[in-house]
């Protein structure tokens, strides 16, 4: 039975079997080191003059093995433990020699290298960390929300219309039908508060932006909520704080070893996160930091990143909600301040730059077919979403996050690329 | 504070306020009783001679209302107690009657019907309940593959080419260069046992079959796992048994009351699944049901549903895996039988029909070659594919199970798409 690396302290004294990839090999004098890679570690094996009639010629960086032998202590090698070779099997040749020496602990390649040879670079060690922390936060997500009452739902990602403008879609050939890929689940989201007040999905979104920024991707698996019998937005940014309470502290904890290979810290929480109006937070800028920027619809990448100084210095955190976006630019489902329709219930999460976005909706028909009017939108066109709000919705809101743009974040790396798999960007639709 | 209906019998005697749909207005003599639908069920409230200053003419069907009232015992209502208004707001119009009773036990409408309307039909109380079960059959799917050791990942739906053959493709426009979307998570999945050697997804795959069944979907959740360093397809049949095994007692009792509703018994899995050959299982149906089929590649839906009722006479249950398809038929990357070439190391499991599709995928580089040569594929389009290959994979495999499938088979419902909130297919494109 094949016995995994992180549990071979148990076998010390014993013949066992063990199985994974060359990882490395290491020749010192007339021994031969070969540090074995599986799913939880490393093992140290060895061949050395009493079994040197172990054939090992055939072995190379990442050929596929079974390995049985015996466990002696050993405190230099990963586990505490080295096996001595009495047995080897090869599962798998490497047919070329590998092109990245993938054991380093950085891999010390460029992005498009390190992108082009995904399958290969994920290998290492760091890189394959980066995407178990990916699938936790997925994990604590559904976790905290099926906790929390919501419904996971799957809403569809062919669409026959965009939910936050038109310009940004990519179209399918769907039976000679005009399709698109969806942008977000926002209507279906919606239509399904009408059933289940609150409801989750984690899911692809599409995103055709013509530009190239080291925080967009066209493809991106987008963290959903929309809730219910809200008294208003406030109670949207309470659930996504109580959200990041619950879990960065449990990724924190669960990943710690993952962490650690990466070298990271994962930040805390205030009790409160602070919140600013956008226009607020322009006056800020202008006056602390000399940005033109008052009228702005929106904060730019580096306005964003000084309001998040401005936040850790004012109010020691770097996680601040910019709050009442203009109407003109955000979608027409947003709801409108009651006090000033020129503004808008919705947020930003900004953590040196923004991962979250949300708001409270519309949830009254007439209220709809206003909006949709002063956006020459056709309500026509959007016939099966408006049937929802024709029989009864209540006050409901929600937002999303950017999985890979969290994940980027929180792990600080360089671009949203490193935390996605396989990205699609306007150049690569390969691997 | 908002009482939920499940909770209100701790309220009895107590002034409360509740929240949600009018499911049900009904006169008797002169008390109106209003039946309140919230998330978690139902409450009645009353309006009687003494309450009659409470103004419910605006009150349809569907209204979206916040009441106060005083709770009193009373053990034919739901919940076991009855609402006396004091005060009533409605939060949210009703703009037209509703053209559907969905208060109502069973709909009683057609297919089209159902799924034309889907954002008011969903809102009956069966229709709500068949994907409460759905979010649980994926909740079990993650919580035993995370507990096994497999981690999950995301992969790109935008792809540039199909993993099980080129007809049944969306072509989707992508900056000007070709792309698909994606049939199967396949060539990723594989790729991945080379960083996690045990890796699952729950996301959409995309069929463009222009065929209409009551069994196909063009985009569908498919539940993907895939395993290395297995002994040969029996282990993936062996995981995919265990969790079933895992599986079905949880929804049952987990989903019991939803169970109810829909009147519905979750099927056993017996302690080991039945195993014939395709070739065995079409003698059987030649000899016991005069079928003639022996030579055929597959089963027809006759076929299925007579072998699983063949299973169920012989061996007590009528899940029964098929093994050993054709090579012919099956995809390239699909193992062949070492014994025999013109079979594969494939099966399928039959519950009346094909639930999940499996086996053992080819681990050598080379045999990758010789099988993409006899199958006149061009090695290469699959370049970031094979490259995986190259560097050394273990003998592994896995398997799909199409989630809305499943759901209709263990809800036993009449067609797939009452499995699905927004069904895609040829026709259907809306909601």
């Amino acid at each position: 039975m094949r016995i995994l690396s992180n549990k071979i302290k148990d076998y010390i004294g014993k013949e066992i079997e063990v199985a994974g990839w060359v990882h490395k090999i290491r020749k010192l004098g007339g021994i031969t080191f070969i540090i074995i890679r599986d799913r939880n570690g490393f093992v140290q094996a060895v061949v050395d003059k009493e079994t040197k009639n172990i054939k090992i010629q055939d072995l190379k960086p990442e050929s596929v093995v079974k390995i049985t032998g015996k466990l002696s202590k050993d405190k230099r090698a990963p586990g505490g433990a080295e096996l001595r070779i009495s047995k080897i099997e090869i599962l798998s040749k490497v047919k070329e020699d590998i092109p990245i020496e993938i054991s380093k602990k950085d891999l010390g390649v460029n992005l498009d290298t390190l992108l082009d040879y995904r399958p290969i670079t994920l290998r290492n060690q760091k890189q394959k960390t980066i995407f178990k922390i990916s699938a936790k936060v997925c994990n604590v997500f559904q976790e905290f929300f099926d906790k929390n009452d919501f419904v996971e739902i799957h809403t569809p990602k062919i669409v026959s219309q965009g939910a936050e403008g038109g310009a940004q879609l990519f179209p399918v050939k769907y039976f000679g039908k005009k399709a698109f890929l969806t942008q977000s689940p926002q209507f279906y989201k919606q239509i399904m508060v009408g059933i289940y007040e609150r409801v989750f999905e984690i899911a692809p979104v599409y995103r055709a932006e013509e530009h190239n920024t080291r925080r967009h991707l066209n493809e991106y698996i987008s963290l959903d909520i929309e809730m219910g019998f809200i008294k208003n937005m406030k109670d949207i940014m309470e659930i996504l704080t109580e959200f990041l309470k619950f879990a960065l502290p449990k990724i924190k904890k669960d990943c710690k070893e993952e962490l650690d290979i990466l070298g990271v810290k994962i930040p805390t929480i205030p009790k409160e996160i602070p919140k600013l109006k956008l226009t607020e937070a322009q006056k800020i800028l202008e006056k602390e930091y000399k940005e033109r920027c008052l009228g702005a619809p929106d904060l730019d990448p580096k306005q964003e990143k000084l309001i998040s100084e401005y936040a850790d210095k004012k109010f020691k955190t770097k996680f601040v909600f910019i709050t009442h976006y203009p109407s003109k630019k955000r979608p027409f489902y947003v709801m409108d301040d009651p006090n000033d329709s020129k503004y808008t219930e919705s947020f930003d999460l900004i953590f040196d730059y923004e991962i979250v976005t949300g708001g409270q909706r519309i949830h009254q028909y007439q209220e709809y077919l206003e909006k949709m009017k002063r956006f020459n939108l056709n309500p026509k066109d959007f016939d099966f979403y408006l049937s929802a709000f024709k029989y009864g919705m209540p006050p409901h809101g929600g937002f999303a996050i950017g999985l890979e743009r969290l994940v980027a974040k929180l792990l600080d790396l360089d671009n949203i690329r490193e935390a996605c798999l396989f990205p699609r960007d306007i150049t690569r639709l390969i691997p």
